[in-house]
């Protein structure tokens, strides 16, 4: 298997920079789009076989340096007995959005492997696809983002409801946490034992707060995840999006690597976290839409900001847009395996 | 006049700290709600007499220590020749975006008292009204903030087309920002000489970029405004929203008052932009649907954060939000005015 993503998490020399794209198994591929046009979103994501299959694709496509499991982020909230829809161009709705005590004690904490058994069989048959090829990444939402979803009955601009609970209802927003706390646990350490080789966390929504905010409602609970995933012996990512004043408390949660979303400088931004950590990041989704010499630039750019040490996985700020050109993604896996293959001072030259 | 919020505009001791809120002349006020009901959103911006009645507004209710016009950012567009229209719920809609060189040239720069002269005359009735009150603000959008509109043709969650313009056409980019940076100059310059004693300048939409391209793109044109303004005689307020990486470059392109949102601390913020500079923040706006101790105690931990140092306005992260709780408004200010006028041990004790 090639090593390079696993060797940069545990911040080990690596030949050239791995690099891997968040939501890399999606839209913007003509190959995942004939399968989604055949099924529905929920129905990949169920049945193993479409779920490998388009796991798959970027890695054979591009040469990524690692898979990411195809799965959303709300699937482990069915077996609360949320219910969950994802409605044609609207995202995801749930039909029973959490708002008092009484709605907190009805959620179940279900075992991962009867609540999902679907995504623990895309994580073994992946795993078998992939010998000799790269590491899988398992991944899961975050405990904010998760709850903001239950809370909001979907998707939100403003997540008044979850700021509304934190302060008015501070023991139903706590008592929610917990329970969400334990079935992210339960559920990325079913993904570890049935393959996983890294789990990224993602805290996609966490940037609406303020960072006292962050530290008395989000911070115990992250940690809570990230502490159970200790003795699991495989990295761990973390990834607070639009999280830059967030960086130092996203530490103290826990994490071999944190991710970087790209309104913050690598460089600055690694120095504050300090180098007993690994990075993730962080190139703008939508420099992905420059010309490729813009691209290779950008990339040059922040291959110079991590210096050539150890422990940095190129990735973008966010997840990929669905209208990106694939040419340009090419662009990109090249540029971070040509260029990081540099020494420092020739990519400073360049 | 009430002087205090110019006063901390200027850095000199206050006997309270200011406080004024962004979008505080807006639909959360039932008496703006009331007029809204018989006219338009542009209606009411281009009836002077309708302007200053709603800017006033929250003045009279809550006590606020500044006025800001009543307006829209996009006003000064139409002018250029940009075809605008505030569609029922969906916010602007403009029918011609820009997008080619020839786009771009087909601007005109006009003269804003001829372009605008409705804003101009909201502007003098309202420093008529405002005798023995408090200052008036009048405001602008920034140029990447325009730009955004002009290029998306409205609104944008990705802001895709502005970075395809930058990325791989920019001098088509550059002639832009520098016809907009001189319709913003000009559009101030007249509101100041109508009688606004103080300015802000929006880059509502400007989170969305890397440092390096606001860097390149940005900073140029948001300086041109700034230093043009510098004679003018009156403080300027350079907001940049989700701008926590980009602090000490919103610094460098100008403003006596550095605006700050929610999402930084405000004493690690401050001390990043340097004590030479004045700051304006930075409550959650969702914090206002927190019970009145909750609202109290947040307001005390700013106001010990700004440490009793000159230079403090106390105002939101980002504009009120429409369904805020009016006596939860008159909870804040009431806060700030009190506790304000604590000594830095008395608040850290309390």
């Amino acid at each position: 298997m090639q090593e390079e993503f696993l060797k940069a998490c545990r911040r080990e020399e690596v030949e050239f920079t791995p690099v891997w794209l968040m939501r890399q198994a999606g839209r913007f591929l003509p190959e995942y789009m004939s399968i989604r046009s055949n099924h529905s979103f929920l129905e990949m994501c169920k049945t193993p076989d479409l779920a490998t299959q388009v796991t798959l694709q970027p890695v054979d496509r591009f040469g990524m340096d690692a898979a990411i499991l195809f799965a959303d982020i709300l699937l482990p909230l069915e077996g609360m007995g949320i219910d969950l829809e994802f409605a044609k161009d609207e995202g995801p709705v749930i039909h029973n959005p959490v708002r008092s005590q009484k709605d907190v004690d009805a959620l179940k904490i279900m075992d991962a492997e009867e609540a999902t058994p679907y995504v623990m069989e895309a994580v073994r048959q992946l795993r078998h696809e992939l010998v000799g090829k790269v590491p899988l990444i398992g991944f899961s939402g975050a405990p904010f983002t998760l709850a903001s979803y239950i809370i909001e009955g979907g998707g939100s601009k403003t997540y008044l409801n979850c700021k509304r609970m934190m302060y008015a209802a501070p023991t139903v927003w706590h008592a929610l946490m917990q329970k969400i706390s334990e079935v992210i646990l339960r559920y990325l350490k079913a993904q570890i034992k049935a393959g996983a080789q890294a789990v990224q966390v993602f805290d996609s929504w966490v940037g609406c707060l303020a960072p006292d905010d962050y530290k008395e409602y989000v911070l115990p609970y992250s940690k809570y995840v990230m502490d159970g995933l200790k003795d699991q012996g495989v990295p761990v990512i973390h990834f607070a999006n639009n999280g830059s004043t967030l960086l130092e408390m996203v530490k103290q949660a826990g994490g071999d690597v944190i991710g970087l979303d790209w309104r913050c400088e690598l460089d600055s931004a690694w120095q504050r976290l300090g180098y007993d950590v690994a990075v993730q990041g962080n190139l703008d989704p939508f420099a992905l839409f420059a010309p490729p010499a813009v691209i290779e630039g950008k990339v040059k750019r922040i291959l110079a900001q991590a210096a050539k040490r150890p422990g940095h996985i190129f990735n973008l700020g966010h997840g990929i847009h669905k209208e990106t050109p694939l040419e340009h993604v090419q662009v990109l896996v090249d540029a971070v395996h040509k260029y990081s293959r540099l020494s420092l001072s020739q990519l400073l030259e360049d």
